[in-house]
């Protein structure tokens, strides 16, 4: 990115280029092509792919469309529909929403690889729009109890500033984003679809709107027709870009449940509005909330208590006080300290990183995990969240 | 509670007069007077009071009232009504039920202290009723969901085979006694007023109801009257009866929350059935949520989960099977007993329970109450729950 300067027009050109080539072959997720782009960059990919040099597992991912694609139409594509092309190169690239997904993919979570581009309908920048942002989500089959909770949430957040993001559907989704509209505040919809695809087509006026108030963003090449398996390799985009990410009606098994478990899987708080125990809409956010995947929010405050002071790093984390593994004993607090960097490490893996005997890691590690500073799980161990 | 057949009918009828004298003596709660009748028994206490040798805490919960009563009127009293006096020493006197208060008097809780003595009406053995109870309360002034909520509760608890405790009340409470009777199952009253009287006066065919298919139950002596504190007061022996609390509409300041608060203090599970975030009947039950006072719960099996096996022991207590204790230091595991017997101890008491060296057991302290297995308040240290 600090190269883009310097690159000059013609550099800046091919990099777009090889983006919007390689966003197109491979269907997103596609994490062996993003950590190959990422280690050795995008233009170097594509001439390695098309040599026919590139390794097996990136191939795999590309090699169904990579000699149908032709980046120079697609760029005029895209002009044609309004659009931008955002490449991780720009200085409006959302790095901070999405280097959390670059992160889970290099440990072990290749279901939610980062994008190799976004095509964006809107003028708002990108990097801008998407600092402060929080998810609401839920069913497209909502109630009328669910559309007003999520247009209220919608609304008290934007007021508070935040940008609200969600997936443009019918029900809780559009419901979020008219009522941030409404609040003239920014909103963000990521479409499982090219953006110059109005999808759902009762939601274009709506769609229009949030491009003006915000972004239509989609990792989707332009003409690229929705498809069920997109919608859930779009939620992650959501789940990534907002600072928490809220339920606020979903079915025993959804798609909200879905973007949930992955705000889960990166970290991020997950808070799930509660309904009628008689109401099936309801069901998916009783249940988060019953598992503990999710904190309970019936109001725009308590959404913000949980992504606390603005997002600014808390009091306790600024004056240096006092920190719940401050009674842990020196080693123990080694060995959690390698957890927060390693996720799903062995412990073979950890007494390397963090110096201690093996012997004492083992004995540590079901200590951590009791006390609740780490969880074990097929993958190895983790820090606890 | 073992002499009571070899008391002999006059000794029978003598401990009788002397509980009930007791009981209209003192206005519940009545902590020195429960704990010196724990001592020295009833008709022992009677007369240390009637000689004037009462040591002065007992004499102040009894002085104001006790030369007014006659115990020989109120048997009376109690036979016109149709009721009957159960005191602990009866063989069917629920004593399990009401043990956890006399504990919680004597470390500290004198707001929960154990009654001297209940009046009954309905023939139901009051310890087999009372076996196995789950309290289901809430606001009076209830939502037609709320009312609806707890009418299922009340008939799934019951079809369950559990007693369903209440207060009577309208709204949430007379909607739980209602489900209750409709599965034909048992259902217990408790009132804030002698059993002689039907308050609120609309739900008089309610506990005509609730006396034939369990028991209208009060500590208060025949005649007397409904005061504000008396609800507060009552609500323990509800909170006490019930192996779970369910709290399905409360406020935002509610009795309901002050019986979820007792529970909570006697150790026995709180749950709350979440509403509509519009509706303010349902604040106080996402509040207790919220602050982990209270487990969400969507439907009666969820209930009966939080309670489980039937309230016997858990398969992991019966095969010893891992506990969380498990991976504590042998020293941390003792001091865990101790405080698992003392609710509200120094470290000072704790250390000579468990034999650890007073430094050791200062330094042990916050590490299990950082892991989570101790709490510190204002009386002491205690176990967590």
């Amino acid at each position: 990115m600090g190269n883009w300067a310097k690159m000059g027009e013609k550099g800046r050109r091919e990099v777009r280029l090889a983006r919007a080539f390689l966003a197109a072959a491979a269907e997103p997720p596609a994490p062996a092509l993003a950590g190959f782009v990422a280690r050795h960059g995008a233009c170097r990919t594509v001439e390695v792919i098309l040599r026919g040099k590139a390794p097996p597992d990136v191939l795999a991912e590309v090699e169904a469309r990579y000699e149908h694609v032709s980046a120079e139409q697609l760029l005029e594509a895209t002009e044609a529909a309004g659009a931008r092309l955002v490449v991780p190169e720009d200085p409006d690239w959302p790095g901070s929403a999405f280097e959390n997904l670059a992160g889970a993919r290099e440990v072990g979570l290749p279901e939610v690889a980062e994008p190799i581009a976004l095509w964006v309908r809107g003028r708002a920048d990108l990097t801008a729009v998407l600092d402060r942002a929080i998810a609401v989500v839920g069913a497209r089959a909502a109630s009328g109890y669910g559309e007003h909770v999520s247009a209220e949430f919608g609304h008290g957040l934007a007021k508070a500033g935040f940008t609200v993001v969600s997936g443009a559907a019918y029900g809780i989704d559009g419901a979020a984003h008219r009522g941030a509209l409404a609040a003239g505040g920014r909103t963000v919809a990521f479409l499982a679809c090219g953006v110059d695809i109005d999808y759902p087509a009762g939601h274009s006026r709506l769609l229009r709107a949030v491009a003006e108030q915000g972004a239509v963003v989609s990792e989707y090449p332009p003409g690229t027709e929705p498809r069920k398996h997109r919608f859930l390799v779009r939620n992650r985009l959501i789940a990534a870009s907002g600072r928490a990410t809220v339920v606020v009606e979903a079915g025993a098994r959804s798609g909200a449940g879905n973007t949930a478990n992955t705000a889960d899987a990166l970290g991020r708080p997950v808070l799930a509005v509660p309904g009628p125990v008689t109401s099936k809409n309801s069901v998916g956010c009783h249940g988060m909330v019953r598992s503990g995947r999710a904190v309970l929010v019936t109001s725009t405050e308590e959404v913000l208590e949980a992504v606390s002071p603005i997002g600014a790093p808390s009091a306790a984390e600024v004056s240096g006080a006092h920190r719940r593994t401050d009674g842990l004993h020196p080693h123990a607090q080694r060995l959690h300290d390698s957890l927060r960097g390693m996720a799903g490490a062995s412990a073979d893996e950890l007494a390397r990183d963090c110096g201690l005997p093996l012997g004492e890691v083992r004995a540590l590690l079901p200590e951590l995990e009791l006390s609740g500073f780490a969880v074990r799980s097929d993958r190895g161990w983790s820090i606890a969240r």
